[in-house]
């Protein structure tokens, strides 16, 4: 039995904070036809707001920590801010966007991280993606927009990383619905010659990816977000697509 | 034919900010039976951001002026802080909390408030309640937890008063449901004598209050509540009940 397609767009902060690159990724992402989910990341603007009220960023080994002052920020930036300006946006364009942390119908439980070497305060790992919720809203016609906030369903919020949640919502989601996900970066796709933007790989499988690893062809940081891409569709996606704002559409890096 | 009964209780901010009194609305919220709304106010900490961000509130006879900076931080406070405060405590009562602005799902369309004699910035008046978006969510058994931020289906967040919206909600609903409006002051009730707590007017109909008011045993603040109170009711809402934190289960003073 063939399943209905659903389409997961995931966007950075940058993208947030550029409004006619942002009115471009909006537009295509309205345009992507049947059910369809938004996941944003967040961007400078905490980091801002933060220094703005004297609440110094703490970092461990790159990562950031999220004490109760950072959370009450982020959640201030990602969930109110980001979230509503682009629902604002979306609604609109007759996208009948509905904003959403992970707390909002429990969709997204996660816990505290523990066991690791640092604390790293009320950073979020995920438990489990309430699919039933989010078919239920998909049904009622909405269109999901996260926030990377989620909680641990005991009152507390967390910060959790926006690729993590559009990565696993997507794998939840496969079970029911043929996933593309599509990550959308600043440059339109997987470059052979990262000097030409026009050398845009158009489909990539992992045998292929593979060898353009091997003679360095593709390096540096695209390895962990194509790691986690190819990730993804062994875990049921059934496609990912690497793009940039100009090519959510059309153009980009299927992989399969 | 009868209607499926609908409760909706507003809180304001002041609640929010008071960690054991906001437990105790919130657990008597989420032993309400059958659907209901929460729609919850704004509060001193938009005020005190604004001041550690260096942005002074302007008032004009009293109102608020909601320039663009404003309407950051009140989208900021409460759409974002607030909101989720609330969806993830009430989720912990295994209340199925979603937490929304106007905006989500376009569900209160607003547009700049105009043509009055100042210029109050991004103030929304209400033009239309989305009844049927609140009755999906409402029967995919999610509770709406709303915050005090409209919209004008053209891309702009409106800052508009929590009290209107939880009256115009429940009128908009009451064509669908047998609605029972909370209004959750600092009070348990409308009192006989303002000296003496225990005074509780238990049941007060337009006529009683029209004599209560003759007689100055009710006056100042109560009187525009009051007003509009029994407008909702005028308006088809079934009940509307003024209560306290301690109230709304059982006591406060019902008006019909």
């Amino acid at each position: 039995m063939s399943k209905a397609p659903l389409s997961i767009l995931k966007i950075g902060g940058k993208i947030i904070e550029q409004p006619e690159v942002l009115e471009q990724v909006l537009y295509s992402f309205s345009q992507l036809k049947g059910p369809k989910i938004l996941v944003h990341g967040g961007g400078k603007r905490a980091s801002q707001l933060g220094q703005q009220l004297g609440i110094a960023a703490q970092m461990i080994e790159g990562r950031r920590v999220t004490d109760a002052a950072t959370l009450e920020i982020v959640t201030m930036v990602y969930a109110g801010l980001y979230n509503k300006k682009l629902v604002a946006l979306l609604q609109a364009k007759n996208c009948n966007a509905i904003g959403m942390s992970g707390a909002d119908g429990n969709i997204i439980q996660a816990h505290k991280r523990q066991g690791w070497e640092h604390d790293y305060g009320f950073a979020g790992d995920i438990d489990k993606i309430n699919t039933t919720a989010i078919q239920r809203l998909l049904e009622a016609a909405f269109t999901p927009v996260f926030c990377a906030i989620t909680h641990d369903k005991k009152g507390q919020l967390l910060n959790t990383n926006a690729d993590t949640i559009a990565a696993q919502v997507a794998q939840a989601m496969a079970s029911f619905y043929e996933v593309s996900l599509y990550l959308c970066l600043d440059f339109n796709g997987v470059l052979l010659d990262p000097k030409d933007a026009t050398s845009i790989i158009a489909h990539l499988n992992i045998e292929a990816y593979q060898r353009y690893q091997q003679k360095g062809i593709i390096s540096g940081g695209m390895i962990p977000k194509l790691d986690n891409a190819f990730d993804t569709i062994k875990a049921g996606v059934s496609s990912v697509k690497i793009c940039g704002p100009d090519s959510i559409m059309t153009g980009g890096t299927i992989l399969s």
